[in-house]
């Protein structure tokens, strides 16, 4: 049974701030051990990353066979069905036409005492893709982390990908295709994570991480943050459904499961004014469950950590929402924009009854890596300026020189610089 | 000794890539005791969190002693030198000139399909700061990461600064309160983290921490990662200067010293292609450290992390300052400009002889925030966004839905993902 609470209960407040707290994050202790991983492919580069894969994927690899060749790659775009091909450029071109908006302006301007000052934007110039294997392997995700890079100008994309026993997702290939990305490699795992940021003979150091993995590359990217810059640590994935009597149950209880079916620790919740439409959509989820592939999954989510939250009023939602700070906001209520523009705290919002979250899964053109587990209340999804960094600019002449400067030799005293101070003095025959 | 390198010797390569990779961090292995720490007061609040303060402060608190008093700022104010508290406030108003804008639009969007799509962006609603107590407690970074937080928007921006043996610098107070910081705690390393990402009793939790500290402070923000945001994690600072014969060897040593004197850790490179310079530089050194304050510290990072790199011509400075991406770059040459442009990896640059890096440490207006031991190469210095986080919206109406949902639905099949598949078919009556 997912959660059931009710705002107008004298316990509300406890109960809600219990389902807040769940943890749904699985704290598996595996940092002594990628720490190991890390120091040993950080030392003995190649040898040891051929070693772990050998390991962990059950691969027989030599550095020559680490990349994956231009002939693999073109081989498996073949290989794909070319109506989901066809559907994966659609989402390129929507990705990359969204993104390249994002892409932000240099600043430079002169001050009223003829100070010059701005910044300038530019891109990293490498950055490694840590894609999944196995059952987790997305081609979406390919596209949502290659294409703002891209977009962004970085020079070098590179991608790594556990190939278990050899296999490879022609879907995954495909996609690096598609997003432009040539340079990729047969890895995965801590041992991937830590030839991206300390280069091995064969694989280039970069200068930034990004890509979701399991418990051994989140923990891995902690370790190795700092050496390079990584992007969130990603956690379990959750939907939020705001909905009034406007409403279609049946099509709340496909998005409640849509986001339930990803993983057991995935989180559903709806809230709504309705009481009537609360049991609707309670039955209809159970009827749908019946009849879904991953029903288990899926079941097993919704029961564990999926809610349904009955507020007196609409309005309610708001406070709830930003406490929530869902990974992915759905509002199906009679004015979805009025509330959305009250509500601070969501990675995404999925705005009226036929936007659907699948759609910004894959062709809406705005990303599918946004932030979980509450961190929408500090952070954003991952855009353009994720792949570029800001470089501040100043620029005195002597007259500016000559009125700002007293004032920092002052406060170069005050905090006990006094080789502060004097770089000042000493062009303006100061003491 | 500096390192003295020389571009035209057949080893350079090799002396430049060991320059480079010259551990100036302080590896200390702190993060088990951290651990205990942050697990302690996460656990058990403010009796923690008073008991650390008592151990390593020596200050024995009550709860309600935990907050420093209006009346205390107050009395610090007062007690600041008249003339520091002024160079203070222009400090304030041209950094938050400076950082207004760097505020974000807001972008909306309906593209040929009739997708309505953008983004929003919202402050974070509370933040920590973190103040270093004792000699390193610098009122010019109160207002360096203060500031741009209330530009942001931050609701709350909670400042914990440590008061070892009760005693705090009067001037971080002033800077606080000039910047409209009111809640502060005189509390400090990781139990100060600890208590800003989990909450005690008396203060409540913040959604992100920023500020630097020592290595307690840094692995303790590690810890807490993703539990809340952290900015990034500082390290020694460094400054690069680039110039030709047009430069004054005197000022060049003494923005040299004045990042010589930060920390032993610290270092200070000049890349020029004028022999002549070189020495002259080396000589000044020398002589301005002989009645320096802070000449022990400023003469061990000199000799231990300085260095003097000779290129034959100005040029080859590019490809070295993008390999060193240095936190503070100073270029003094005929065209200073000329050179920034083609420079892609630096935390700031300060142009032209009359632009001392101080300058920018205290009243130019740009973040003296800044990324350090390299990390420009791929993150940039503290800023407004810093503060504030993207939301995504997007809107489809039915005829949109059935242009894009046929994609969508391909995708979700081919990801294994069926749900996703039948939240979008449902709205279709497609199977």
């Amino acid at each position: 049974m997912p959660v059931l609470l009710d705002t107008s209960s004298p316990d509300f407040a406890a109960a809600f701030g219990a389902f807040l707290a769940m943890k749904r994050e699985v704290a598996a202790d595996v940092e002594a051990a990628c720490r190991r991983i890390v120091d040993d492919v950080a030392g003995r580069g190649d040898a040891a990353l051929i070693e772990a894969t050998r390991r962990f994927d059950r691969l027989e690899l030599d550095a020559s066979k680490l990349r994956v060749s231009e002939d693999e790659i073109a081989q498996a775009v073949k290989a794909c069905d070319p109506k989901t091909v066809a559907a994966l450029e659609l989402a390129r071109e929507r990705i990359e036409s969204f993104h390249r908006r994002q892409l932000p302006k240099d600043e430079r301007f002169t001050d009223a005492l003829g100070v010059e000052l701005g910044w300038r934007w530019s891109a990293i110039q490498a950055v490694g893709l840590y894609v999944p294997g196995g059952t987790a392997a997305y081609p979406s995700s390919v596209l949502m982390n290659a294409v703002p890079a891209r977009v962004a100008g970085v020079d070098r994309v590179v991608m790594v990908v556990p190939s278990p026993d050899g296999k490879l997702n022609p879907l995954v290939l495909a996609a690096a295709h598609l997003a432009g990305v040539s340079e990729i490699y047969r890895v995965g795992g801590a041992q991937a994570i830590a030839a991206l940021a300390y280069g091995t003979a064969t694989i280039a150091p970069v200068f930034k991480i990004v890509g979701p993995g399991n418990a051994y590359v989140a923990a891995a990217k902690r370790l190795v943050f700092g050496k390079v810059g990584i992007d969130m640590i990603a956690g379990p994935s959750e939907v939020l459904v705001i909905a009034d009597r406007s409403a279609n149950p049946a099509w709340i209880a496909a998005d409640l499961l849509a986001q339930a079916e990803h993983d057991a620790n995935a989180q559903s919740i709806l809230i709504t004014d309705d009481p009537a439409l609360a049991g609707d959509v309670a039955r209809a989820v159970e009827t749908q469950l019946s009849t879904l592939p991953r029903a288990d999954i899926a079941r097993a989510s919704w029961q564990d950590f999926g809610g349904i939250i009955k507020v007196k009023a609409i309005e309610e939602s708001v406070a709830l929402a930003d406490a929530l700070a869902a990974e992915h906001l759905e509002i199906m209520t009679a004015d979805p924009e009025g509330l959305a523009a009250k509500i601070r705290n969501a990675g995404a919002v999925f705005l009226g009854a036929h936007t659907p979250e699948a759609i910004g899964d894959y062709v809406g053109g705005s990303n599918h890596v946004l932030p979980t587990a509450r961190s929408a209340r500090f952070s954003s999804g991952l855009g353009v300026l994720d792949f570029m960094k800001r470089t501040s600019m100043l620029k005195c002449g002597p007259d500016q020189l000559r009125q700002l400067g007293p004032a920092a030799m002052a406060l170069g005293h005050a905090e006990g610089l006094d080789a502060h101070s004097r770089s000042v003095g000493i062009r303006l025959n100061l003491p």
